[in-house]
């Protein structure tokens, strides 16, 4: 019987061994896409307790403890202490069994507090204690942490209307780890509600100093704002989108619903689709010539509690996985930008797992021999991004595509514990490929090679592909 | 080599067979979800023979025998014997290798005949035989039969006109297995044929006792059944719907959508949809009301062959697995109650397992901590129940959700027969839980909380979940 | 570890390994669905090089190659030699690991050539001069490599309009492996574009010597061709779909339909759903008609890359795989056939694997006892033919189905290479068995039936479900 969370954790093979403590493990970690909050690490941010840390904004554990009976006080509640919080999530931890929390949790008191006991009611409080004590210290500071996980780079979730006060003043606080901005333009097109999206355009006209009256004005200043990032080191950019738009538009039409939601007017859905698909090829013409990389990450349905919407707002656990059949308008779009020329590398991220086929071999498409996975399919996402979810998308990608060319793992957390699942993904990894060598599907003899692999596919890949 | 259906079936590792032999083979059965015929249990019906028992209204045989070249005389024909029908089974047996059906088969020989032999056609003589000897003693009657498999609750499938005078005499009459009615009232929306609408309201109309000529009276005569079936023991409700219905109406259409089907016009697609969107509304109050749990059965298509369907009408095996797009109308509807606070205990069940993710995750939307598990994602249902269905149903739910919180299984049968699906449902949980131990994914320490999960999961969940 | 690729490659268990050795491997192969190109055949073709065997046309590995960063000269250029081309394939080829273009290769390498080296840029000069070595040799000759791999009987995919002269040189030079045409006739339901469909028409025309104005003139005319196919032994057709047609149509309709599209008038969308779903009833009644069998393959998108589309035409490597909600469509048009009495034998093949369980499902509603296995869930196809994709598809049957009645694998393939790929398929399918009897879910006691079974699938049920 394997020990539960020990050195070899998630590898069943000798090879799954040798290739994640030979190879894996000693990888620098390139985080491309993560929702660090700037200010945290320009300030080196310490924290009050393992409470903030854990469940100051983590809507997985509030899910999983909402599910597990545990009243909304104990979750978002002002009215509740950090022990009484913590309480309750330790009392919901056994009942996590199976769920990919369960190894979160215990990975993270390993490797960040080395605690190797089980949280429990019965353990709650000592391992309250010890957590807090432990972040006393500075090396429990926002960068520490940073530190500890043997991080290299980190990409930021940036809106264009920001100013990346802190990018900056991270920078040059001669901070050995790199923290650059990504641009994540999603509130330029999200023309639903016609006063948000008015209030927006005059913030971004403040920002970027461009007058805006019409749709080309906005063009102007978001071009600007992109020149900006990509001076302070932006690379990629991201777009969350619920499904792909590529409808047919004029340039006569874009003027017109722009003209008439920045007046104030509600758009019909086709309006909102055609801006959406306008503003989707743009954006991917600006991320080409900046020779940025693209991301896509669709196929959510957000907000469905209405209810505990107007209570908490979003991104408070109400988010789910959606059902969308948009093949063909993604490969539509594809092939506008392509057919001109102007397809950037591009990572395509689905949420559905059952779209993983769809999306591994709408990469085939594209591939053009100019860069070595350069359309790449991303990484288990969100509800995926756990042992099960990245086995199917690296299987997905490795039947359908090239497992050896994927730019691999990125965290997409806010919190600064979530850097195990790097070690996480590349146990996963190596267990997937030792099994195979195991079981005669690929060559022992190969170990170099697959070593290799393995290095690329947890580091060197996402090094080159973002040109970091 | 493991033997085939021995003591250890389905059990891969010791931690496996810990769990199934101490936990979860003594838990009683709670068949909260069933479609036993309540004449049955209240004469405690006798079974002529085991091609009554088997073959009577077996749907599932009936497929395999056609798929293997049977003729229909032989599946629903009047003019074949019991002994040829038996015969023709017999030898299709071998055939359903992989099937779920040789594996039901024979558990169903062993545990109910203490027959260990294979059926084939060399068998099936003496099988035949001993199966119908064994019929005829007293223990293999109706409630016998549910006596030897341990059960403790069950509730059948009544329709609101239902008279429910069976489960009157099944209680009065002292049996010590309680046998509750459940609500399903997929009539009362079922507004595409006129007439047949109109029948039933007419049927509701003289069992309720009120006077039907508007909508709110049909709702009155329903909310007077729902309060009888309170009234009888009834603690859940079931809706069999193609997909979810969650589109807009007011009460004014849905009144003339009444007066025009009611009036014998064939209703447009819209109306039709307006129609159900309103009545799921309606019941899920009324269950919220009552305090019941509701569940939702969807993604079916039924009744695909038309010429079967004529000669031989529905449920005879010509229903499949369909593909619908519903998250949105699903998380629309749920939604509309937990708003008015109106959202009843409630479990979904998707029949095309490319959606387990998407319920998996829906739960989470709509878990308020008011009890734990509150939403449910249902069990592996109908093409579903069976060992691969069952695992990627846990699966899922673990992976997104709480599986300790899950309450279980049900066998959705007819038959007498059924229970040893629960037997194998606890063995495939146990046999999950004992490969994550195994495998150092689970921690051994915490046997008995887990031993505690698969008794949970076996009976106190669904008996707490339901108030039996 | 088990070594790569030796004799026992993909058999895990000792059954399995008895149930491929002594069944499986000795069974002839009847490939009912290739793509080889006739003249080939009935010249008997020499390969000029291996670079012309495996890279002049296969979209897959040129997929691989654009993936990894080769430029589109060494796939598809003129400009470039042999040697250059085979050298960047095998640089690619350690890329392509867990892809089953890895197993491909070397099992291509290893049983027709028997080079057990690994194909990489170290050994590429070697494998290449080996290989360009053996094929001067007449047993490396198109009929050489079927007799290598012991083919029974090959169908080609043919157009309507085609005058088989190659399968009629072909049968009549005594070649002792039959070659048979098979029906496609895609272009006849091809009215996109009306030039292109006019032109399609008027080559029937001459084929069939019937003159055509009318729609009624177009379908005498494939009866006639289709009376041919039958006439130069045919067995089966083939229809590539993008998702299936029931639309409602009338006779008039269709015929106004082809009147416009004849005329050079574009047709709208629901004109060409309504004569698709013409076509496809009529196409089906003629097989009936003439007792062929008749495969669906469908959920493809097609010609994604519209700038390589314009460089290099179709099937170069730019298809993948849709998303689309069939199964109403589906059965509405089997119902159609079924309930006229005119549904034939039909093999149904989905793209996207999230499709297996609505396929496994749908073939029971239309079988009927008349065949054993008379409605099939085709063998993984195209993006699914690989291990995974073979092994979900014959799980799917299998829980849903009868796997003992599948009439097999088919290689779809244009190359005389990929034989191999039965073999993959009898050593997966023996592997799955294997599993079952090892893990105590099927009873060891049964081999000789699970041998036979084995012999079946491989080709005993192909051999009597085309009647070769």
């Amino acid at each position: 019987m394997k020990p539960f969370l020990d050195k070899d954790f998630l590898l069943q093979t000798d090879a799954a061994k040798t290739l994640y403590h030979e190879h894996a493990a000693k990888m620098p970690i390139i985080d491309y896409h993560c929702h660090l909050i700037p200010q945290m690490v320009a300030e080196d941010h310490r924290f009050s307790s393992i409470t903030e840390l854990w469940l100051g904004g983590d809507h997985y554990k509030w899910r999983a403890m909402r599910t597990n009976g545990v009243d909304e006080r104990y979750c978002t509640g002002k009215d509740t202490t950090d022990w009484e919080k913590f309480q309750k999530w330790a009392e919901t931890v056994p009942y996590t069994m199976r769920n990919p929390l369960y190894h979160w949790t215990h990975l993270e008191l390993k490797t960040a507090f080395g605690i190797e006991k089980l949280l429990s009611p019965k353990t709650a409080r000592e391992i309250f204690d010890e957590c807090n004590e432990k972040l006393k210290s500075p090396e429990y500071s926002a960068r520490g942490l940073m530190r500890r996980y043997h991080v290299e780079c980190v990409c930021t979730t940036d809106d264009p209307v920001d100013d990346l006060r802190y990018h900056k003043q991270t920078a040059e606080s001669g901070f050995e780890i790199r923290m650059l901005p990504a641009w994540r333009p999603d509130k330029a097109m999200a023309v639903e509600v016609p006063a948000n999206f008015r209030a927006y355009i005059d913030k971004l006209s403040e920002v970027s100093g461009v007058k805006i009256s019409h749709f080309q004005d906005m063009i102007d200043a978001l071009q600007k704002r992109h020149d900006f990032f990509a001076q302070m080191g932006s690379r990629l950019a991201d777009h969350g989108i619920e499904e792909f738009y590529a409808e047919d538009y004029t340039d006569a039409e874009i003027n017109a619903i722009f003209d008439k939601v920045y007046g104030g007017k509600v758009l019909t859905q086709e309006e909102i689709r055609k801006f959406k698909s306008a503003m989707l090829v743009i954006f991917a013409e600006m991320d080409y010539e900046a020779g940025w990389a693209q991301q896509f990450h669709y196929g959510a349905i957000r907000d469905n509690n209405s209810k505990m919407f107007k209570l908490l707002g979003p991104d408070t656990g109400f988010d789910s996985i959606g059902e969308f059949n948009t093949a063909k308008a993604m490969s539509k779009f594809l092939d506008r930008l392509n057919a001109e020329g102007k397809l950037t590398r591009t990572i395509l991220y689905n949420l559905n797992p059952s779209a993983n086929e769809v999306i591994a071999t709408m990469l085939g498409n594209f591939q053009d021999g100019s860069y070595p996975g350069k359309i790449q399919f991303g990484s288990g996402w969100w509800f995926l991004d756990q042992k099960d979810g990245m086995e199917k998308q690296m299987n997905a990608l490795s039947l359908l595509g090239l497992l050896s060319r994927f730019v691999g793992m990125l965290t997409d957390s806010r919190s600064f514990l979530s850097y195990p699942r790097h070690e996480y993904f590349r146990r996963t990894l190596c267990n997937l490929l030792g099994n195979d060598i195991e079981n005669g599907l690929l060559p022992a003899s190969e170990m170099d090679f697959i070593g290799q692999m393995v290095e690329n596919i947890s580091y060197y890949n996402a090094k080159n592909y973002f040109n970091f």
